[in-house]
């Protein structure tokens, strides 16, 4: 395998990404369990169910939203069970199981969001002004995107991905 | 204070950002540890290691290179040291203990590379021209700096606790 070694800007990129991945989702964490006693993760989850407007999804379709592993969401949906915030239900007429959010999980939700925002806040927000606020949006869509590409649903690289050749965008700025 | 809600572009970047932090570091680990027996963290830190001349930092410098408490260190540099990757050492004439890279250590962080710098181009580079690596590389850094502000070295908000108070109550549509 030829080593191609990153760039400098790929390298400041980089370095920079790591402190911020290394540091955000345990800070994101530790504010919401000393709040909230949920994860980031289990709030984005309570979160996902609540947008929908009977608050429920199927378990798959879930997955999918939350960007996990069914194995990974279906842990997750334990632990939101035995604290009473979620259930399972498999319904007739409707395909899967589903998970459902309570009334009791829609109420810690609503009590964790003021403390959750408040965080997001003055982890990211507070630090960037209006134009670099819409270039992050921007290019966190793009990483997105192209992290979808890159990956199976189980979180390895696709086939597809190891000989990824990115084609030159039409609207390259 | 009253909740403050995230404004659209804010909420674009941050849906896609939780995308990003959700699923990359999985990705990441999964790809070192099935061709190298190591985390994204643990190779983090032996290439920090084989940053230094001597091979060798501080546990107190390697902790803040790496964003990482003290305590989550000393558990990685405990596994590097059952694998044969680094030791711990305490040597006459320097302040506190060293972690030090090991010979073993280095050329298994040399012989990972070529398969990480390939996990991150196809996770990350392919998918961004010039101009956007550029901006990647400025909103990272300012993001990077952000959060070394809002977080004290046990990573908590430094502002925990006196910034916001429970509100009322969020009007729920």
């Amino acid at each position: 395998m030829v080593t191609k070694w990153l760039d400098p800007v790929e390298q400041r990129a980089w370095r920079a990404m790591v402190a911020v991945l290394t540091r955000l989702p345990g800070a994101l964490d530790t504010e919401l369990q000393r709040e909230s006693e949920m994860t980031h993760f289990e709030y984005w989850v309570l979160t996902l169910l609540s947008e929908q407007p009977d608050h429920r999804l199927q378990m798959n379709e879930l997955a999918h939203k939350a960007n996990a592993s069914l194995s990974r969401l279906s842990h997750v949906v334990s632990k939101l069970e035995r604290m009473g915030w979620a259930q399972r239900s498999a319904t007739a007429g409707r395909r899967g199981v589903h998970a459902v959010l309570t009334d009791d999980g829609y109420l810690r939700l609503t009590a964790a969001t003021p403390h959750y925002l408040a965080a997001v806040r003055q982890l990211i927000f507070d630090g960037l002004d209006t134009g670099q606020k819409a270039r992050l949006a921007e290019l966190s869509e793009l990483l997105a995107t192209h992290l979808t590409d890159a990956l199976d649903p189980s979180g390895g690289l696709t086939t597809a991905g190891k000989n990824y050749q990115y084609p030159p965008g039409p609207s390259e700025a």
